[in-house]
């Protein structure tokens, strides 16, 4: 069992693109840490409104003055050149090369990360400060890449539950040589998958997802178009490492079970963490998930700064989308924290179920050992009465919580003494107790 | 094709009570310029809770000193007798006068709009200038007013569309020699139905009413009770000559499909325009449309001055029901905005259907042509995602624009082109494409 | 026919315990006021989650000096010893008196009502005052009380109605020498039993129960389910004696059929009266019939004291559970009020059935005599043609008053002059008049 951190060290500096053979060698490695099914989409495949591309491998790419002096290589960093750019080699004018050259938009001495998908263009990054100091007539541009047949990959770690119904944990493991964005989200759902496989089985079954960002979820999605009306719910993975609170952001749904559930356990664990709307915190592969015609109700957990903040200003975070997105910017204590957290999600999503109550009337509290004195405890004595009062087979367990402005958590305790007190039972289905329905 | 301020100058001045020979030939004229058919319903017919009245004639009808000074005459002002006033004829104290006597409640200069239909008595209207000037001790009136038996007559023009369901337009023709009150939207409508007639077929069919007020609209009702389930929305138009911005009144039923689309669309033209709410801007026809046992969602637009602004001293205009009525107070110019205003409303009810989306995930914007780039234009990104992600056979048109705080053309902009790629279709019906709902 | 504060006067003294003979002895006394069905359900009998008790019975209770000086003796008040105190004889030290000597929180010169029913203990009660003054190291304490097989018992009087649908009146006779905590609630509820018992007959029936808190719902319900579904609402009467407004609390369902009635009821008689939420005004046996499995909508009138008002520093009220709840703190007027509200409150409830138009469009007012001259009642004027508006088959009476902010018995009074014109009928069901949903 490798740490993350360690995982993170053997797959960060690998240049990742979309479709390419460092990105298989990334997923096999992942695939050595856990029981993985590979799924392939050959380029050109049609998924959905989407054609799979081509794979692209770089050879070589570099800048030289004329005298040859290079001036920069994707040797030393594979985000020299931008990813999917068409070859290229020839001398240029000054001004022909700042327009294929590009910066960060205000970190003067980082590389950023640029792709061209769709673009069809030749292009290198390189840092403002070199870009500035660019003054000669000419420059030699050299792009040796290639465009060739290959297949998208997307690793898939099932664990079964008692339900075949189920929950999608995903992460994007592309994106050459850069860490917060994604591969801690990659570690954390490898790390959270391994945890729940050595645990007791779960009710529902939760299907961990890595693969190359939106195509891959609209990749796997089209290709798996039967299991979409059984995802119950997901959680996209993204950015767990740097230094900042938790951030959860709702489904398309707001408030579907599975909203209600991750929002209440978070409320137990951080109260004070950021709860944003749909598309309101940060967009990424959770929009395929939510998107029309698929519609499972998918969060996306990340550490992004809150965009609603006064001095925001390096939002997601600082050092996204540059070279600058190294291991050094994130902790194993704090991708621990994701991974602990995670659980607790899924726990709660996993106990979410219909409170259905055997018993009739109020409790005889006293006489079941689920006395709280109101003198000593009056706020927990009153708690107690009012999730009692709701268990009536129409509330899910998050349901019981949302009212009552109470963690999920906090009303599991309860939930949990009535189940083995006999006085309640959980199910899957809304089963009214109220005589006047009948 | 007459412009709509000639045509209220021909019809203007006629005496157009409810059931009168003036009406009827105001009716006619309505006809020759549009495919009318009239309907009839003789005096006496019970109409739901109602009664057809007879028809009011009024041969003469003046007031006079006892040596013979005609003070006023209904032979210059038709407003000068009660509308439907019964005959009388002799020598009245000036006490018995006074009684029988009205004027305008602010406008001392102007002879008030005055009507008993139902409380059988004599009565003549004056200026409070004339009134404050009698000072003999007895008055002779002469009123040769007749009641006889004929038909209430309702004007009705069709613009047939692709399906039999319909929105009725409706205005009310009679109120003897005043303009505004509601020749205007008499006009208005003529001319709106002109241009349906002209353009290209709607989806829905219009049907334009032209009725005296109430028990016009009582019995072109009751009498086609069949038509009434199809009947999805409509709009009375009224006040639409004087110098206010437009105000909007939603129907009964505040949210209706009718009220969300005209709403929306105004928002797109006159984003400022008042809206208010069933009963809060203007009381008309439209009340009886709206009625139990009815229920068409009937909006009203006019130019009624809000009347929950400060300083509507004059509500619903300063001229309302006076001899100050007249073609100096409307023009053209605003005649013509409020039909063009019109015509964007019906347009947005005709389009506003279900967004059925035949892709599924999110769409391959660029490879579509689809694709705002949200360096130049943030907004415009955001608000194309927002919307298609909102097409998903649960909402209509209108339903996506009230949502996201959009216009209704803002909305249709984006719908029409996925309607040109074959992303979306458009349906009468909800079609759910959520897989979890199957 | 006795007064009120007569059969108070009769019954305060006794020592109505839960299960005990003075108990039965004060509901056999009101079984000779109304014709009375008594249940019984016997000691040890299993009722849903609880067990009925034991009868209890204090022969003897006192504490005296070594010497014999007595002290206390429940001879003189039945509050001096525990409720359900266990025997007990014999020297104590002070420290282990104290520990068992219940004093008041805040009336030093009261005796408190202390109950263990489930805490199996020794203890008596005393003045603040009389505790501070005991010096000695030994007392004496003398409890010889005695559990015994018995049968709680249940009053039932049913006002039959033209349906076998019931509404619920309730209040509890237990409580040793105390008046207004709940004494108050039974003579109120006795007093309405009898007058609508001899009133004409009822729409639904009326079942009115006398029992010990508590136990005596929960053994009433578990005894009776099959009656549960017909139970649509009730009232628990309690603390309607003191010097204070009425306050009602609403049912779990906060909004249900008989809420809006009641609600729309007390704001026709006592608009200021506070009006709170289930379990926020004042918590008894109210709960039972609220809580899962049973889910009567059961509201509660009391004249508690408003808790979520500043200064409310005796809640519920001054004397509550003390030796200072005695009739001199109730007034016969007061309580003559509360039944007066009360009969206001089922009368609502009686007739909140669903007004279906039998009329179309609006009606004819002036034809039909329903005509409100809006010159000299404007506000009149235009609640009538709202409330009219709105008789669409779809709303009961209460639901017209509820969105018009009226009180039910505005409402009432046009729909009495409706139904008296054969414009609407009353009916259980809703039946919708609008005719596009046919």
């Amino acid at each position: 069992m490798t740490s993350m951190m360690a995982l993170i060290g053997e797959l960060w500096r690998l240049e990742r693109h979309i479709l390419s053979d460092d990105y298989d060698r990334a997923l096999k490695r992942l695939a050595d840490e856990l029981p993985m099914k590979i799924h392939e989409v050959a380029s050109g495949t049609r998924v959905w409104t989407w054609t799979v591309p081509e794979k692209w491998t770089c050879r070589e790419a570099y800048l030289e003055t004329l005298d040859g002096k290079r001036l920069i290589d994707a040797k030393h960093n594979p985000l020299h050149v931008v990813s999917y750019s068409l070859p290229f080699e020839g001398e240029v004018s000054r001004e022909e090369l700042l327009a294929h050259l590009h910066v960060h938009p205000h970190l003067a001495d980082a590389t950023p990360f640029v792709f061209k998908y769709y673009q069809r263009d030749w292009g290198l990054c390189a840092p403002q400060t070199l870009r500035d100091s660019l003054k000669d007539e000419k420059y030699r541009v050299v792009i040796r890449s290639e465009f060739t047949p290959g297949s998208l990959k997307i690793g898939e770690v099932l664990v079964p539950g008692e339900r075949k119904e189920c929950f999608v944990v995903a992460a994007h493991l592309d994106h050459p040589a850069m860490v917060n964005d994604d591969l801690t989200g990659v570690v954390v759902g490898v790390e959270a998958a391994r945890r729940l496989l050595a645990g007791p089985k779960p009710y529902y079954s939760y299907r961990f997802l890595f693969f190359p960002e939106t195509l891959g979820s609209i990749a796997y999605l089209s290709r798996n178009e039967k299991l979409i009306p059984q995802m119950l719910g997901g959680l996209f993975l993204e950015m767990l490492g740097n230094d900042a609170p938790h951030a959860l952001q709702r489904s398309f749904a707001a408030d579907a079970p599975a909203d209600r559930a991750l929002v209440g356990a978070l409320r137990g664990v951080e109260p004070g963490a950021h709860v944003g709307g749909f598309r309101n915190v940060i967009d990424n592969d959770e929009r395929q998930f939510n998107a029309p015609g698929v519609r499972v109700p998918m969060l996306s957990l990340s550490r992004v700064v809150n965009p609603h903040l006064e001095g925001s200003r390096f939002y997601p975070y600082k050092e996204y989308h540059s070279s600058l997105d190294t291991p050094e910017i994130v902790s194993e204590e704090r991708l621990e924290a994701s991974v602990r957290l995670t659980m607790d999600l899924l726990a709660a999503f996993d106990r979410n179920r219909y409170v259905v109550n055997i018993f009739k009337g109020e409790v005889f509290a006293s006489g079941y050992g689920l006395w709280v004195d109101y003198k000593s405890d009056a706020a927990g004595h009153k708690r107690r009465f009012e999730i009692m009062d709701r268990c009536d087979g129409t509330r899910r367990v998050a349901d019981i919580a949302e009212e009552l402005g109470l963690s999920f958590q906090a009303v599991w305790d309860v939930i949990d003494k009535l189940i083995e007190k006999e006085l309640v039972s959980l199910s899957d289905e809304p089963q009214p107790t109220d005589p006047h329905l009948r």
